[in-house]
C-alpha cells in the first residue's frame, strides 16, 4: 500500500540530505565541539556550517542564532528570558488565544507571577488584525508574543504590526515571533521586521525532531532559563546536539526558495480546495488567504478522530486539530468560536514539498468512501 | 592515520546498532507519537520500547523514566523541578563543589532565590565521605543532589548514604543523583537504593548527543520547568526526538552487562597506570578506586593544553578537565586543593569498550615524545 502524508505541521520526513549528515555525524565527526583537539575544532565547524545556514535563511547574523531542542524550548527561553529581562520595566504582556501551548503554558505560569497577560481573540477564520495589536500594546507592555503561522488553520499573522505597534505605544517591550510553522515557507527577515526573537523547529522541514533555534537580535538581552556549561553562550547549556544541529543546518541548505514554492504549494492547496467543496457539507476552517502548506475543514456528522482512523487504515496520514492537543479539543477553533460539531469533525491537511495533486485525488476519494461509510450517504 | 579516542567522558562515537535506530526512525518510522494515526501509533511504539529498556537498566517502571535532550536538562528538570516542588519544606539543600556545572550553576540560582547551600568539599583525590554527607543533612534539608561518579577524576560518591542520612535526620529530603558518568558503566538501582530522581544521558555510552533521560521515583512531585503541549506527562514536553530516543534505547540494549564490563575496563585502567607510571614526574589524580574509565594524571612542567595538541596532531584525542570548562581551570581539581602547577598540567584519559591495550602503548609512547620535545628532556 503506497501511503500518503499529509500531515507535515505535525512533523515530516527527514530528507535524505538532511538525514545523511545526521548519519556521518554520529559516526564519523562525533566529536564534542568543547572539546580541543582535532575531533573537537571539526565538530564546531559543523557546528558553524549549521548556525550559518539557519542565519543565512532569517537574513541575521551567524552570532544571533541559538540552537535548542526545538520550537517548545525556543519558545520557552525567549519568554521566560524576556518577561524576566524586563521584568523591571513593566509587567504586561500581549500575545493572542491561538499560540501554541508552548506559549500559552509558560503565559500561564506568568500570570502566576504576577504578569498581566492580554489575550487577542481571532476571528472566525483563526485571523488576528493589525489594529487589534496597536490597541493592545501600552507603555507597561514588556513583551508581545505571537506566531507568525497558526498550525492548524494556517492563517498568516500581522507579526510585522507589532514594531509599529510597540513603537507608536513607547513600550519597552521585546517582541517574539513563533515562527515555527513559518520557518522554511514564508520569506522571514526579523530584523528588518524589527523582531527581536524568533522561534524555529526542524522537524517541521525535513530535519530531525529534537532539534530547533532561536534568534535573538543582536544586543536583546535574555535572563537564562536553563543552567550549565555554558554553551550557546548560557542560553542553552549542554554538550550540543551535533547530529541533529548538522542535520538542521542540511535540512535548511536544501530548502526551496520560499516564494517559488509557495506559488507550488498554492496551487496544490486550491487543488485541494476545488476537488473537495465537490463533496456536499465540507466547511473550510482555513482563511482562503492562509499559508497554503494547511488546509483545515470539517465535515459536519463524522467524528474527526473517525475519519481519521477510516484513513489512516487505508495508508492516508491526515491530522485532527493539531497533533500537540492529543485528541483533546482544538482551542484554536475553539477561540475562533466555531460551533462544537464543527470543531469535532475538524481535518487538517498539512503539505509539504513533497506531496502531489495525484494524492489529493486519492484523498478525496478515500474521504467520500469514509463520509458514505461512516455516515451511511451515497457515494 | 589510525586514530586513538580517550575522550570518551567527553563524547562518544554512536555506535552502530543505535546510528542505524536513528536513521531508521528519520526516513521510516518518522512519525509523531502524538499523532492519531498509524505512523503515530508505531512512533509510540518505538518510545515505549527505548523506554523499556532504559528503565530495565536502571530495574525501574517504564513510568518512571522521563526522555529529555540529555543530562543538563535531566539536571535542571529534577533540582529546580524538586525545590520547587518542597519550597515549604524548608530551603537547605546538600550537594558537593565537584558536581557538573549544570548543578552547581543551577544551585547558583536557587542561592540568589534564598535556598542555602551546602557544598561538600572532596579530599585531595575527589572523593566524599558517607560521614560528609550525613554531617550535612538537617531536618530542613529538602534536596540532597550528588553526583554518581566525578566526571573529570572518576571518583565514585557514596551515594546510598544520602537516603540514610536523609532518614537519620528526619528531613523531607529529596534524593537526586547525577548519573551521567554512571550510567551503563556501574550497576546502578535507584530504587533499591532510596534515590528519587536520576540524571542520565545517552552521548556518554554511545548513543547520540541530545538525548538524555530522568528517573523519577513513582510518587515523586516535580514542579514543571518547562512548559508546552503535555508531553512526558508535562515534565519535558516538546515534539519528542524519536530519532535520538529511539538511538538512545538502541545503544543502552547493547550495553554490556555493568559488572564483567567494569573488570574488563579495570585491566585496561591498571595497564596504563603501569605503563605511565614508567614515565618521570607523572602524578595521578584519579583515586586508585576511581571508576576505571576515567583516569586523569598531570604531568607537571607541560601545560594541558599544550600536551593536548601535541597528541591530537598524532590522532590522539584527550582532555584536560572536562570538555563543559573549554579551557578554564577545572573546578574539580581546584576543590580538591591540588597546585595550581599540577591543575594547569592536568589530563583526563576516558575509555571505552573499544578501547585497547595496544592503544595504550601507543599513546604512552606519544606522550613521552611529547615531554621530550616539549620541555627538552631526555626521551
Amino acid at each position: 500500500m503506497s501511503e500518503i502524508y499529509f500531515d507535515n505541521s505535525s512533523t515530516t520526513r527527514v530528507c535524505r540530505e538532511a538525514a545523511e549528515k545526521v548519519m556521518e555525524t554520529m559516526t564519523e565527526n562525533y566529536g564534542n565541539p568543547s572539546s580541543l583537539h582535532l575531533l573537537g575544532f571539526r565538530a564546531e565547524r559543523a557546528m558553524n556550517e549549521a548556525r550559518a545556514a539557519v542565519a543565512a535563511r532569517l537574513v541575521a547574523e551567524k552570532e544571533e542564532i541559538y540552537f535548542t531542542s526545538g520550537g517548545t524550548e525556543s519558545n520557552n527561553i525567549a519568554l521566560f528570558g524576556a518577561a524576566y529581562a524586563q521584568r523591571r520595566r513593566g509587567n504586561h504582556i500581549v500575545t493572542t488565544q491561538i499560540e501554541h501551548p508552548s506559549v500559552l503554558n509558560v503565559m500561564k505560569k506568568l500570570e502566576q507571577e504576577g504578569y498581566e497577560i492580554t489575550y487577542l481573540q481571532p476571528d472566525s477564520l483563526g485571523r488576528i488584525t493589525e489594529q487589534q495589536i496597536c490597541q493592545a500594546v501600552d507603555e507597561k507592555t514588556v513583551l508581545v508574543s505571537l506566531m507568525c503561522v497558526n498550525n492548524e488553520v494556517g492563517s498568516i499573522l500581522p507579526v510585522e504590526a507589532a514594531a509599529q505597534a510597540v513603537r507608536a505605544a513607547g513600550a519597552p517591550a521585546l517582541i517574539h515571533v513563533d515562527a515555527v510553522q513559518a520557518f522554511g515557507k514564508l520569506p522571514l527577515n526579523p530584523k528588518r521586521s524589527g523582531i527581536d526573537l524568533m522561534s524555529m523547529s526542524a522537524h517541521k522541514i525535513h530535519g530531525p525532531k529534537g532539534s530547533g533555534a532561536l534568534f535573538v537580535r543582536r544586543g536583546v538581552h535574555l535572563e537564562p532559563h536553563v543552567f550549565g556549561g555554558g554553551q550557546e553562550k548560557n542560553l542553552r547549556p549542554g554538550t550540543e546536539s551535533m547530529p541533529l544541529i548538522a542535520g538542521f543546518g542540511a535540512a535548511v541548505k536544501v530548502l526551496p526558495e520560499a516564494r517559488s514554492e509557495l506559488k507550488k504549494l498554492g496551487e496544490l492547496n486550491a487543488y485541494c480546495r476545488e476537488t473537495l467543496q465537490k463533496t456536499d457539507g465540507i466547511v473550510f476552517n482555513s482563511a482562503p488567504e492562509a499559508l497554503p502548506y494547511i488546509l483545515n475543514f470539517s465535515v459536519p456528522g463524522v467524528r474527526a478522530e473517525t475519519m481519521l482512523h477510516f484513513l489512516s487504515e487505508r495508508g492516508i496520514y491526515v491530522s485532527s486539530g493539531s497533533a500537540c492537543s492529543h485528541g483533546r479539543e482544538s482551542h484554536v477553533l475553539a477561540a475562533m468560536r466555531l460551533p462544537r460539531e464543527r470543531i469535532a469533525s475538524a481535518l487538517r491537511l498539512s503539505f509539504s514539498r513533497y506531496n502531489t495533486k495525484e494524492e489529493i485525488d486519492v484523498f478525496a476519494g478515500a474521504l467520500r468512501e469514509g463520509l458514505a461509510t461512516l455516515t451511511h450517504r451515497p457515494l
